[in-house]
């Protein structure tokens, strides 16, 4: 039997992060700052527990059969509220599109808006899951220069002169994996140039009310004239991420066509999206969110504070202001494998840039992500001093 | 705003099923026979709730953090036993790839098997889900004559030979929307002309085990010499559609390729696949599909009763063993949307074939797919009253 799959089905890279936990699993004592789990101490539980118990109880019929495809009514109503009088967006022309998980919607856009081989322009170091999804589609990643505030306008102007580009992938708020958050300029410099080379923007936004400083900047949505911009929102890491219920938000064309697409993807859940909605019923979300936050603020404190205290100076980091990660980097004369190996053998899993590079073999990048909301804070002062001192046996 | 989307995401056409539930919902009195909901009486409601709760009160952390993206373990080992024991098939060489519902699976394989342009040969009548997520791949459907029996091996060669052919879609069990159950002998020819062309075949059993007259007949899997078969399954029909928890079966390497492409579509949530093995677990389940199956059964016999009681003799319908659905056929002299539009207006919902038709243009056929297990018996054998008058009305 001929077993040769299309090209795009086997593009995908084994998740280096899932390889670093499988690897941390089998030593003792490791401690993980590589995945992006939410903080256990975060997520309500027991308000998730009762708004279970009132679904179950309610009607469970309602729940045991196939829901309605738009999704459950007062979960959109909910969001929809959120979206206006939170993020300061306006509904006109507009649906919402609810998902199993934001990350649905990695693969439903290039599904939705590319042929095969179009390109999407992502930043150089970003989410795998984002740039699988898009080759697994058949579609072309073509990563963009960066600076300390994101993706580079010019570089993304010469890259789509070039033509055969279909959208921006972005995580503006508290960027996976390098933390920074793109200020209100940039955004504003990227959109005119998405305006002008005919790209949609696809704004991926999971982390953007964890915010623990600074201050909220207004997302490419709430400024988009044009409706070029796909904003994707999520409950995982608000919420709890086990449950996944996420959406997006775009022009009503592109829902309509999205909606279509979706159909051969499944649904969230009724039950879950019931689940969502009866804890957020029970939450003042504003008092909630600021509680949330305030325990990353907390966590991301304790590993800056070690940040400094135990790296060498020539150790350059970034200094989140919300969301669950940040980044350092060490001088390019460093060999960033070798120091990796170094932090896993001592039992500090951390990820490498290359995890998340557009272009892993000519640009892997000497950076690391490094989780500060899973681990316990005495976890990480520990990490971060035992990774310190390599840091100083490396560079120094 | 170049607002074009690919011919591809606008190729699926908005549901007739859809359309015809929400023309009912306006019609006071309205019998809906059109959806595939399962039978309210059938779920084993105290059974799930109770499941449930020892889901929450168990290890509530477990299930609000993300899960593996394998799937829950002890759920992967009661449908490989089940698997094993109950459809007598082997696990050597394959593996399980855990969904959101088998319905996921319905995009993802065409996606991960096929190029853009490539061919997938199905029923010429079929499941308007599994070819809108063809054609939303970019793929092109081609509809297979079928007998009484399903689809026609030698009109499969025929086509096949033509070239470009990836896989076949087939539903062997309780056919949607046909009723019908492929005997073995046919099933062992379409085998062979798949093996003869080097094709896959995905075979969605979603209703197998609700068997209430005759013998179960051996799987394609279970004499897939080649590993050439995808075998999809699901918890919708036999416990709850709401939950959204299916899988697919097939050989190692295509579940490793599988398994990448879902990354980009989200997985069941952790949360619902153990509600759905703590339901399994609690009870036995040969008793227990024999009770669903009775149900099934029982509600079937109400509508074929009714059917041979007061329809016209000119119109033929298939017997089911199994499943969810009746099929009937009008001669081919009767205006079939006009009978259907007659029907609406008394308040019976039946699917005229065109919603199942992969050339609905010029192959829109002229039979109707009537669903026995969502209305109660007397709302059945009233709705067939008034549909069988109309066969009389519009065929003698």
């Amino acid at each position: 039997m001929n077993l040769n799959f299309p090209a795009k089905s086997t593009s995908a890279t084994t998740s280096l992060i899932r390889v670093i936990a499988d690897r941390g699993a089998q030593i003792e004592g490791f401690i993980p700052l590589a995945m992006g789990n939410p903080a256990a101490e975060a997520i309500p539980t027991e308000v998730i527990l009762e708004a279970t118990r009132e679904v179950l109880e309610g009607n469970p019929m309602l729940i045991l059969q196939y829901g309605p495809a738009a999704g459950y009514a007062p979960l959109r109503q909910w969001i929809e509220n959120y979206l206006v009088e939170k993020k300061g967006l306006c509904l006109d022309g507009h649906s919402l599109v609810m998902l199993g998980g934001s990350g649905q919607g990695l693969g439903l856009v290039p599904r939705t808006l590319c042929e095969e081989g179009d390109i999407v322009f992502t930043d150089e170091f970003t989410f795998p899951g984002g740039t699988n999804a898009i080759r697994g589609g058949g579609q072309v990643v073509k990563g963009i220069k960066m600076d300390e505030y994101g993706m580079i306008p010019e570089e993304l102007d010469k890259a789509a002169k070039q033509g055969g580009g279909k959208y921006v992938y972005l995580i503006p708020n508290f960027h996976n994996p390098m933390g920074m958050t793109m200020p209100l300029e940039r955004r504003k410099e990227l959109y005119k140039v998405a305006c002008e080379n005919d790209l949609w923007i696809y704004e991926d936004d999971p982390y953007g009310d964890i915010r623990f400083a600074g201050t909220a900047i207004p997302s490419f949505k709430s400024f988009d004239v044009e409706n070029r911009v796909i904003l994707a929102g999520s409950f995982s890491k608000v919420l709890a991420a086990g449950i996944r219920v996420g959406y997006l938000f775009a022009s009503d064309e592109f829902a309509k066509v999205l909606n279509v697409n979706k159909m051969s993807d499944g649904q969230a859940p009724i039950l879950n999206q019931m689940i969502v909605y009866n804890s957020m019923a029970k939450l003042d979300y504003d008092e909630y969110i600021a509680g949330v936050s305030a325990v990353y603020g907390r966590k991301c404190k304790v590993m800056m504070d070690a940040m400094r205290k135990y790296c060498s100076d020539k150790v350059k980091f970034t200094d989140p202001e919300g969301g669950m990660f940040a980044w350092m980097e060490l001088p390019e004369t460093v060999d960033a494998t070798a120091f990796h190996e170094a932090c896993m053998n001592k039992g500090v899993g951390i990820v490498p840039s290359e995890a998340f590079a557009t272009d892993p073999e000519n640009n892997p990048g000497h950076g690391f992500r490094l989780n500060y909301t899973f681990a316990s804070d005495e976890k990480i002062e520990e990490a971060i001093h035992i990774m310190g001192d390599l840091t100083r046996e490396f560079c120094d």
